[in-house]
């Protein structure tokens, strides 16, 4: 096997996720390696704690990044919160509704599960239906912004039920945070998990993470310990605690949290409501570029996510050939439908850096183009301009 | 709060790790960061499996990094490998088999614990003797090269004595790979996991993990599931698996994958058997110089780690003090003692890039006159002399 260093190309991502990240970001990522337990290393987790907490609009003292994927966030939350023989209300309408039903399972809690359709937001009369046929449910869990179909869901309405029958909620923000409303005191959430590689556009790898006093309660009151050491918060707190000498616990990935750092800091300097304007301003100049297009959107319009847009391929377009072709001839990346969705949806993500104006005219080029090229579509100049216009709006 | 960008220090870490990350690593780590499903990516993927499987001196088909640190690399061995009820025989010389200890029980095993002293290697007539005790055993787990202590166990004999009793064993080797004699196949070890932050200096996040078949028929034939849903091997191989499509599954660290490459790529070019020679070499000089500064190597010759070096501190020497002096005066960074080593020892890494000559060098230099300025110690330029000579000799 011949052997040399890896140089990747360099692609415009926008599927649902790794986003691109802000060479700011790449830079910090590079800084010099410093112990996880210097003194200047334990500053900088202080201030990316704060930082986070800014984010997640909380004041929970737990609030810290778990040193791990997205996916082990989840894991995290459920590990803790679910312990063996607990009814957990688990909300599906997508894939990572799905995992969390799994997720329970590992735990060794019951999971009852509210489905609804992949491409509709979480009903809250079902929601409230179930857990009055379970008044001995313990959690209520749910997906913000779901990744695989670009719904959101009405999380504070979803709480508001959870906590009228004394259950504790398990939020996924893995695509909100950062991208769209999300305030996690505000609206009571108890624990809510995220991802680093979304719309905060650090790399991928680890999963910010928030826990309320009343969620953190039931941790310590845990009669059975927690189905994981490396995930177990009693444990993690010990490392990330803001009181006095910190215990080892494990290695913390040093650089993956100076990008997580910076990624924040950046979100600080441009003020996270602005973000959120970001995200939806280039949305909606995407939306009136693709059906400029005749194109469609899945999701109705009340429930679509500005930072992920799940588009129905039209009929005789071949969905692999066209997505490889875009990342052929631009090194653009568009994400493909997952499940029932496969073959059915695109999903276009305006995540983090990704959520750019040059993005969104890319986007509309190179699919404009490439359906022309197929005999489908629209006038591409046109769907541009349409694009435009709703950018130059203020 | 100010907040700005983190710049950290410029350290020399000769820790127990993370050690000094190349330039060349922390280059990689930077790059674009391109989707982890991109055809690009899964080809780099497929390369890095090969050269994980030659640094471990193994061609099991399952080989491939645990996207999360060495702890959580140990929780994948242990969550796959022991079902509940399952005993497990688990050899604790340190903390780490302690850790070991833990996560059977957290997987629902019954763990049995032959014990060493801190500073002694793994005592193979007492694994024997437990295993004729216990012959419904199903496990055996220890330690290869104990990063509490600095002390390496017999890792062939210990398998030897395992599999004469029918058990599977688990292996830690997060300090031992790349740094000191490691030969899964050779050696008939079934599953070993390894970090990234140490001989390979890699930075701090990923675990390096292989297991061959026999081990891999126990995760299949398993009843009840993993109890992690993020670290369940038959989950966690469809994305990493050789062939065909690969299943998404978590979204995986992609830049930090390119350090580990990069890091692989270099142990490749330096060759692994070089690169023992490399840190066997450091290891002697910084043992000559540390003998003439009148210091003692804690643990006894034949079951000293070249690449962790346990250096009982002298009497009326301020532990934390003199650490404290080395980071604020020269950016050198050593380790404390752990548990009741806490205060008795310091843990000298010379661990991947950190195992050179320069910082063998700066150690006995910085060390020798910091215990000169408290009146203890001994001739500093004669110490380096004899490191030197030994650096010297080929």
């Amino acid at each position: 096997m011949p052997v040399s260093s890896f140089q990747p190309p360099v692609r415009t991502l926008m599927g649902p996720g790794p986003a691109d990240v802000h060479p700011r970001i790449l830079s910090a990522l590079a800084r010099p390696t410093i112990g996880h337990l210097d003194p200047a290393f334990v500053a900088m987790m202080d201030e990316l704690k704060q930082l986070l907490r800014d984010a997640f609009r909380t004041r929970n003292a737990l609030t810290m990044p778990i040193s791990a994927p997205g996916s082990a966030g989840m894991e995290t939350c459920f590990v803790n919160l679910v312990e063996p023989g607990d009814k957990v209300v688990v909300c599906i309408n997508g894939v990572f509704g799905g995992r969390m039903k799994e997720n329970v399972i590992r735990a060794g809690g019951t999971p009852v599960c509210v489905e609804d359709a992949w491409g509709d937001a979480v009903d809250p009369d079902k929601l409230d239906e179930t857990l009055k046929l379970h008044p001995d449910a313990k959690l209520v869990a749910f997906v913000h912004a779901e990744t695989s179909t670009g719904v959101a869901s009405d999380v504070p309405t979803l709480v508001d039920i959870a906590h009228r029958h004394d259950c504790l909620t398990i939020v996924d923000a893995v695509t909100s945070l950062g991208g769209s409303p999300l305030e996690v005191d505000a609206w009571g959430a108890d624990a809510v998990y995220a991802g680093s590689q979304k719309c905060l556009s650090c790399t991928p790898g680890l999963a910010p993470l928030t826990m309320n006093e009343r969620a953190l309660e039931k941790v310590r009151a845990r009669q059975e310990p927690v189905r994981s050491w490396f995930l177990d918060l009693n444990l993690v707190l010990g490392y990330w605690s803001g009181s006095g000498k910190r215990a080892y616990h494990h290695t913390a990935p040093v650089n993956a949290l100076y990008a997580l750092h910076e990624s924040l800091v950046m979100l600080h300097e441009e003020g996270i409501e602005q973000a959120w304007a970001r995200h939806r301003r280039n949305h909606l100049a995407l939306k009136a570029g693709l059906e400029a297009l005749g194109l469609e959107l899945m999701v109705k319009e009340a429930d679509r996510l500005p930072q992920l847009n799940a588009v129905t391929i039209p009929g005789g377009i071949d969905d692999a050939l066209l997505r490889k072709q875009l990342l052929d001839l631009y090194g653009l990346e568009i994400g493909a439908g997952l499940g029932p969705l496969a073959g059915r949806i695109w999903r276009i993500g305006l995540m983090g850096y990704s959520s750019r104006a040059q993005n969104v005219l890319l986007c509309i080029g190179a699919l404009g183009t490439a359906l022309k090229a197929l005999g489908a579509g629209g006038d591409t100049g046109e769907a541009l301009s349409r694009a435009q216009s709703v950018l130059s709006e203020v």
